[in-house]
């Protein structure tokens, strides 16, 4: 797919302007985060489990974040009420199968929330990807032990199953929707070393889902910006704690001449 | 009201020197932020939800600070308990009703709080306090779509029917006490962009009325050192990643001289 | 005990090279910061505490970490099914006690937990480790009331008690076990206005102990290399935000030379 600087710089002027509300159902350890960086590109986190408030929430957002990070049975079943309540009034939904591989509650949760409401995409590193279609997928923890390249088979055979959009990430990523693939390479290897930056990537794809409904091209945008404002933020940092300081302020000075000296997309 | 440079400080000295243990019952976004911002201005911060050990908690805290930002049926249950239980050994409760007018359940449980046991200080955003009165409030998400000033007389009522120190926080803060109205025209619009900033401020409340009975004088105070302390952190800060950083340096480093620079109160 | 440089050294090359999955049942508060202190020094952490994937995630663990920081019943029975795998797997597991002796919730909780499995270490301030002992403690919320030194003698008992390495931190950290004192005099009295700076000694404690069973060795190595961070990181810090930033960079960029040139430890 071609993605071009003027389309990236369109949604990012988009999501300022308008400022989403995106709902979040995600894990413990990376909720400050996710809504920092939803905050730091200009949209409006709003974070709720319960089920007493889903419809309500879910009614007010323009996407739906759903992240398995750190699952329990309340928790799941607050998840399937927003994205039933998602598919009825037809928000995107995003889903990050963080861990899924690694047991099989988080398998089994995932492909239940992919059967219950398909998601506009999905967003996970190779191993989680693998493991939505095969049973003998290894995660290592919450880590991939497989490269993203090696997943692209089988995140179409996915995509064909479902029809979300996936992406798998790594150090390069890959878009995937119908025949086509789209290689993201931006992004910097010290980011893996900070906690939740693919969570993050996840809640970021809800950001750019919410003002393009092309979910590939989204997913093509939210992975470029992630992975350029990483690149931006390195520079000034000697270690992953003054990354993920810069990262923010890189989301939130970005500007379309960086998008321009930084993007590197094949499409 | 008149709050003097000499009385902020002293409640900073007093905050400083005995380290109040302030509870929190607070959102799973904010609690680090929280107990670190508690921590750089000298208190103690706790956090616990337990039915099981919410009696001996407070009986050791100085204040208790309740937030509703990610509210589930046990947690209330909790809430219940501990502001029971502060109004039985009479230390001040701060109440924040993060989303109030977002969803329902958010705007009864908050009420149902108040009710309970009314708090020393309610501290929340425009819509927050008109959603606790009114039943046409509109929040959008756990952002005010009003400002400040549009929120003055309904924070009077609120104030009538229970008692509490009403602050309104925004561009400027409103604190409502009886026929008293205070505005603190400290802080920076960046803060908006970094989360939990008013749950922090809620929070930072609960450390000024554990050393000041004068509750509304606290609020006022409180109000004054959060913005004071992030005029400060905004000026080393290219975004809202360092300010964040720079925020907690601010308050633990505020000294008397900062506070006569760049206090602006109107009594 | 003798700890050299160089055995410091080996055990943070060796988790460096293997990244061992360091599963962590932990408190709200702080569940970002250990992730990523134990990304920072090369580990894999995970968080879950559902009881339906306990045993598998800590089937796929080289150490267990459990903190009791913000408990519920739930959570306690995750941790002992996680105590449990970890007893018949043979793995580490590293209990941090965080407020025994401010409630009797969690003095019971931290007791049940090592009788069910005794840990490898305890870590916790003087307060904690002397309520695991002792009907009348004081812990003042979740900071210490007591010297680290008052708490050698019921730290000695407690080791003979349960057989676990028992390690008492303040300014100087005691690391008890048998008949055997380690001091460790690394550290600065700014990282205690960071929260969670003990939570993150435990998890530390973890990484290390899942690359060296000789676990009164690992515990001195964890101690010496928390220390030794925190002072490197406090020279660019003007408080305690920028302290956790660097924190994190130094645990990262942490060098041989590094250690050589703050190690203070008395044997």
């Amino acid at each position: 797919m071609k993605v071009s600087v003027s389309s990236i710089w369109s949604s990012v002027k988009e999501i300022r302007e308008n400022s989403p509300v995106i709902h979040n159902i995600t894990n413990y350890v990376v909720m400050n985060n996710s809504a920092n960086a939803l905050l730091a590109i200009g949209a409006s986190p709003v974070m709720a489990h319960a089920e007493e408030e889903m419809e309500e929430m879910v009614n007010i957002a323009g996407a739906l974040v759903i992240n398995i990070g750190t699952l329990s049975p309340h928790w799941i079943r607050a998840m399937l009420l927003a994205v039933d309540q998602a598919r009825k009034v037809n928000i995107p939904i995003i889903l990050d199968p963080v861990g899924a591989g690694a047991t099989a509650y988080r398998t089994i949760t995932a492909k239940e929330l992919i059967r219950e409401a398909p998601p506009a995409i999905i967003r996970g590193n190779a191993s989680e990807v693998m493991a939505l279609m095969e049973e003998d997928a290894k995660t290592k923890g919450v880590e991939s032990t497989a490269s993203s390249h090696s997943a692209v088979d089988i995140a179409h055979k996915l995509n064909k199953s479902c029809g979300s959009v996936v992406c798998v990430s790594g150090e390069t990523d890959y878009i995937i929707y119908g025949d086509d693939v789209t290689k993201v390479k931006n992004g910097h290897p010290m980011m893996t070393k900070v906690t939740g930056m693919g969570c993050i990537a996840t809640a970021i794809c809800g950001a750019f889902a919410s003002v393009n409904r092309a979910y590939a091209e989204a997913a093509v945008q939210a992975m470029a910006v992630m992975g350029i404002a990483g690149e931006i933020a390195v520079k000034n940092a000697a270690g992953p704690g003054m990354l993920q300081v810069r990262f923010l302020d890189a989301l939130y000075g970005l500007s379309e001449k960086d998008i321009k000296h930084y993007l590197k997309i094949e499409g």
